[in-house]
């Protein structure tokens, strides 16, 4: 009996494809490491999108005493303890180390793995997506056009509207504009995509984290909110989008100023801020969430979810690299995907229901 | 022997002005709860400048057991427990609280206290100045051009080159620009402000904090540091001032992406950060110090603090603001005044001992 609950426990877990990162980073360590510690087989079915014998080299130099094993995208990995199923894409290791690695083969592998994953998902051979970090400056000089992962995941799945969403315990914060410039960052903001932001991410707290009726809080762009157009008046659109939300039914609160927002939404008052710019959002959520925020995609077709560092390459192959934010996002991404499809389960029988 | 000792170290005490702020604010509760907590009687020589009528009614309706006492510019104010020396400059309250008060009244005798202190300030009458809020709106909108505090005492001084800085025990930062709309940033930095910035931030840490060599850190403007130039390239203008810095030698680094930058300074790596805009520094801030960072200006001829929030009319009169603000910058203001007089004598005394 026992045998058949575990079997079917097993089959239940999601299917999620993990990119290993630019090699020259500190990708392939937090992944060894998270699968060290079997963080992964908890929760879901996972594949490695990397480079054997880079993952090897990291296994065994770090002492982690895990089976790499090679396994191709039709046959299910095995689930076991102690392996580390990879679907290898490069073969960038002379095994010594990550300093001796060519940046751009690096750097065009990084992305190689990402491409297969998002191919992966998109077929429906895996629900979701956890990537690790690369270097967007290096595949960019490579000749590929990459402004991230989230942006690239969008445009393969033709997905207009999304959202980057950082999540950690005591705070989620919710992207307006992302990787661009922040002398940019005003002309960006329309009524339109501040509300979109607002019903992605209220959507992405119903359907993932459980909160029927999230509670938003909006940042204001200018110091002081603008101080009533002192200095600036974007705050106007802000102002509209969250009214409009409102007048739609959902919680949203502002544009309140940044400055003391974040400190009241880690308080309690709110679920997810809606933030206008990158550094908004993320200096308060690395401050709380050093080492444990996840970076969410919300909008996509599949789930996908990130670590939330970069490739750190000062401190690659040295065994110092904190594997929490990894694990946390592989976490959450088999959270999400089961979410996802209990809501699926629930609406079809609904629908079948309705037919008899 | 102890009597002469009491009367020397009262001597001692430096004279401070604090000004009221915005009656309709929390600036009157909050000065009474830090003379109720006996606080600046333990490091100064306090005057207020304020209106003798709204701090009565404020001490009364919260029972804050204090004497207020009216008293003139003239005459040192009684170093004594218990008892509230104000310096009365107008008659706003008619005994019903903040909200029957006149916002254009209210808001241009506010700037009637800012106005007598930097006054005093100048005049050597006081060695420092701590401000409680005013709306910059409402002083705008009653006709006078007034930017903040800050700018406004730079003025008066003729001070060119000043810094803002917002300063916790874990976390201190001082801010390259402060009150404009976030779309002008980019084009107010030069290689020559900030270079200032780090230059008026080194020596104030030097004078005022007791850091022989502070380590300061440069935030960067645009999302990971640009990413080598992909998403803005503001950074080689931080970059060539910081470099100028290192080479007059001081300890600089950066620019750093700021989004984990203000981890790393909590964790005590560097002494203070530099930032490119106001929210930068103040989202980290007051996330980690919401009720006790201490606004300083650096760079003009007298000391001057401030409390770090806003006027709060919405909880304005009702007792549940928090003093603790008013009491650090007190607190500080006093610390500075001593430090910049020690560092006075010595230097006047190695004077003497050169001529002699």
């Amino acid at each position: 009996m026992i045998f058949f609950k575990m079997a079917s426990e097993k089959d239940l877990r999601p299917k999620i494809a993990i990119t290993m990162g630019d090699a020259r980073g500190i990708g392939p360590e937090v992944v060894a490491k998270a699968f060290a510690r079997a963080a992964p087989y908890e929760f879901c079915t996972p594949w490695v999108l990397g480079d054997v014998s880079v993952l090897s080299w990291t296994v065994k130099s770090m002492n982690l005493g895990l089976k790499v094993m090679e396994v191709g995208e039709a046959e299910s990995p095995p689930i076991q303890a102690g392996v580390l199923p990879v679907i290898s894409l490069s073969n960038l290791s002379s095994g010594k180390g990550a300093g001796t690695i060519s940046p751009v083969e690096s750097s065009r592998a990084s992305f190689a793995y990402v491409e297969r994953a998002g191919k992966m998902a998109q077929e429906g051979v895996v629900a979701g997506i956890v990537t690790a970090p690369v270097s967007k400056e290096a595949i960019h000089g490579g000749g590929i056009a990459f402004r991230g992962h989230t942006e690239y995941l969008a445009e393969i799945s033709g997905t207009r509207e999304f959202v980057m969403m950082l999540a950690g315990d005591r705070l989620k914060v919710a992207l307006v504009t992302t990787h661009v410039p922040l002398q940019a960052v005003a002309k960006l903001l329309t009524e339109e995509r501040i509300f979109s932001v607002i019903e992605i991410t209220a959507r992405g707290l119903q359907e993932f984290f459980d909160l029927p009726v999230p509670r938003i809080a909006l940042a204001a762009l200018n110091p002081h909110a603008g101080e009533g157009g002192l200095f600036g008046n974007e705050e106007l659109i802000i102002s509209r989008a969250g009214q409009r939300a409102r007048e739609g039914g959902l919680s949203v609160s502002g544009p309140l100023a940044a400055d003391s927002l974040f400190h009241r939404a880690q308080m309690g008052e709110f679920d997810a801020v809606v933030c206008m710019y990158h550094d908004q959002g993320l200096i308060p959520l690395k401050l709380l969430h050093f080492d444990t925020a996840v970076n969410v995609t919300l909008g996509l077709p599949f789930v996908r979810t990130s670590v939330d560092h970069g490739v750190a390459c000062d401190i690659a192959g040295k065994g110092l690299a904190n594997s929490r934010s990894m694990e946390e996002a592989i976490r959450l991404a088999a959270h999400m995907c089961k979410m996802r499809s209990k809501a699926q389960i629930s609406k079809s029988s609904a629908q079948q229901e309705k037919k008899f």
